[in-house]
């Protein structure tokens, strides 16, 4: 527990990024959030989940309040790995400011954001003193980057277990492409991988007629696969698309026909399409084109990762408000990019995604600039201030 | 030189299997051979060819007489590896006999072959006597299975650079599927390999319109080559045939779109091409199908097999009639199947080729029933004699 420290947006991110917590490591970044908002008032548990197969990962929930509404920040701690070390411009975890941008693993994706939610909460708390009469809670993984499955999954159901009840949450990723206020994420995209193989027999190029090549059967299922759009997208979601990310036959001996090729698809799929109900599409393609004349086997990856929507309502009307007060932008509302852990977390409250810009993110010298967290935890901010008021003259959500 | 030896077709058979030749190691074969033939009174030489980057080589040419026609009988002492060894039934380099079944490494490919070549060539010097004017050659390499570098290639340049001329040459490769007696071989189709890559950009899946996958390109420029025949064949040979090899882009992340696909064809094509009008069909059709939206590159391998036909002449009805008063049967004229060294030695003189049956060639357990020794030594011998008597009426050749 931090007797004092630097409360600012900066001073908080820096502290968070000096914490080496690549995935699954901790490293101390939940302890010293824990820290924070223990001096702040919360009641924090730090609950530790654990699966065979899956490293053991460490987790933070925090709550402060007993009343309604219950309005739930989430986030995740836990960062992607460098890469060399010596590519970066500024040490990757020494929380570097160099001309009004600070540079380190973590700084957009997501350490940024949680900074700048720690610090509206905690000047909103200071500010509003015993008039504050609701719920204010941090939902905070060190599992989003890794596997998935010992973070947030867990971490809602040890909280509903214990009667936990959110009203609303925000989800602090990096929503904006270029420019903070660009975008709020008010749904995902689904994910589903498949990995299609066809077999053939091995034989000598010269005696084709003894063998059968599997790569012309691939190259015509493949073409199936990609000939038809899947769908033309929905109000809300782009198009479903389906790219392959791998095709191998690993055959050294350019004098033999392989007896085997194997490809790896995934597809980002909209709110028009279950797991199972894409799957079932892919294989009626497959076999159209297949016929009696390829061989194939297609192996779906379990999904964990739905497409959904959250529908627009008043809470999102008033994250908007708050992101144009202080940007001059209205944001866009969007279901586009990877997935994120709101897809686990919509199934116990409405969830909306908004952050900084995540142009960086993932990659060698991730940065923000100093001026961008001062204005995300001013709309921070006026969204926990307004959702607050809101709910004294009237009961709130959508 | 062997003082005493087993002159039967088997026993010639058996010595040469017994000489563990595995390309490069010449395993005492053609030190066995060359004494064998100096015994008969055949003049040996045993010319050593080396190249940068590949393994020096023993070769063997012997001839005996110096009047004319010159025939020439023509093979290769190495073998091809035998694989699990303990996966034969009999040790490959043992050359035992089971249920009169000669099994070992090479007993049809082709040290079995040069047995009967052998064999004949003795028997019928012996019953000839000094009423043998013409000359008999053995043009023996041991670099036919390998990379054919320091092989049959220099080995012909050596011979004709000391102003040796061939009038006909009968290569003693396993000709036969099935039975002896069902195939000669006066030509053969070329080999042209090529690599061809698609280039991309890496992206990550949920952002494609970042990134530029190379795998749909690749299935373009794939089923372009794939889509129309090359030709459909001429009178002594089948339709070109093109057969993909392998087809790889080795990107493990299944939600990374990959920066390049490669993949790797080989073609068996007719004397309707050469390698260069084969090479521009090829870069013309990938020039069509990618446009100006796929960027590829080709790479077309140096290919030293190119497609000839030996026209079928006097000499080759010679060799048929042999064939069909052995065995009954009268043997297609084909262009099937790999490539051989008849495809250097058709620049030197017409070449056909007539062996054992290859079935088992470069298997587990390869092996030739031992009356098949005994029956192709017998075509062999009324080849030599028909040769030698024909020359005495007529000048040869056609
Ligand atoms: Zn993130
Ligand atoms: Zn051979």
């Amino acid at each position: 527990m931090p007797a004092s420290f630097d409360r600012s947006p900066l001073g908080l991110a820096q502290a968070l990024i000096r914490c080496p917590s690549v995935t699954p490591e901790e490293g101390g970044a939940l302890a010293w959030l824990g820290g924070v908002l223990e001096t702040a008032g919360f009641t924090v548990h730090r609950p530790r989940f654990s699966e065979a197969g899956t490293p053991d990962i460490d987790n933070l929930y925090a709550r402060i309040g007993t009343g309604a509404p219950y309005l739930l920040f989430a986030g995740h701690t836990d960062v992607v790995p460098t890469g060399d070390v010596a590519a970066w411009r500024h040490a990757p975890f020494a929380g570097t400011v160099a001309d009004g941008v600070l540079y380190g693993r973590g700084a957009v994706d997501m350490k940024g954001g949680i900074a700048c939610m720690l610090a509206a909460a905690l000047d909103y708390l200071e500010a509003a003193g015993p008039a504050f009469t609701g719920s204010l809670g941090f939902l905070i993984t060190g599992d989003e980057e890794g596997p998935a499955v010992n973070g947030t999954v867990k971490l809602l159901e040890w909280a509903q277990a214990r009667g936990e009840r959110f009203d609303h949450c925000l989800l602090g990723e990096p929503t904006n492409p270029e420019r903070l206020g660009d975008m709020i994420k008010i749904g995902r995209r689904g994910s589903l991988t498949g990995k299609l193989t066809v077999q053939g027999r091995q034989g000598h190029v010269a005696y084709p007629h003894r063998a059968e090549n599997p790569i012309p059967g691939m190259l015509r299922l493949a073409g199936a696969l990609l000939a038809e759009p899947l769908d033309g997208g929905t109000s809300h979601f782009d198009a479903s698309n389906l790219e392959f990310t791998t095709l191998d036959v690993g055959n050294p001996a350019t004098n033999v026909i392989p007896a085997e090729a194997r490809a790896t698809f995934n597809i980002r799929f909209n709110d028009l399409w279950t797991a199972e109900t894409l799957g079932a599409e892919i294989r009626a393609r497959l076999d159209r084109a297949a016929g009696d004349t390829v061989r194939y086997g297609l192996d779906l990856l379990p999904s964990n990762s739905p497409a959904f929507l959250t529908e627009p309502d008043a809470f999102t009307d008033l994250v908007m408000a708050a992101i144009e007060t202080e940007t001059g932008q209205v944001p866009q509302l969007s279901t586009t990019g990877g997935t994120s852990d709101a897809r686990f977390i919509k199934d116990a409250c409405p969830v909306i995604e908004f952050g900084l810009v995540g142009e960086t993110m993932h990659q060698t010298d991730e940065c923000v600039a100093v001026a961008d967290l001062n204005r995300l935890t001013a709309i921070y901010t006026r969204v926990i201030a307004a959702y607050f008021a809101a709910s004294a003259r009237s009961a709130p959500g959508g």
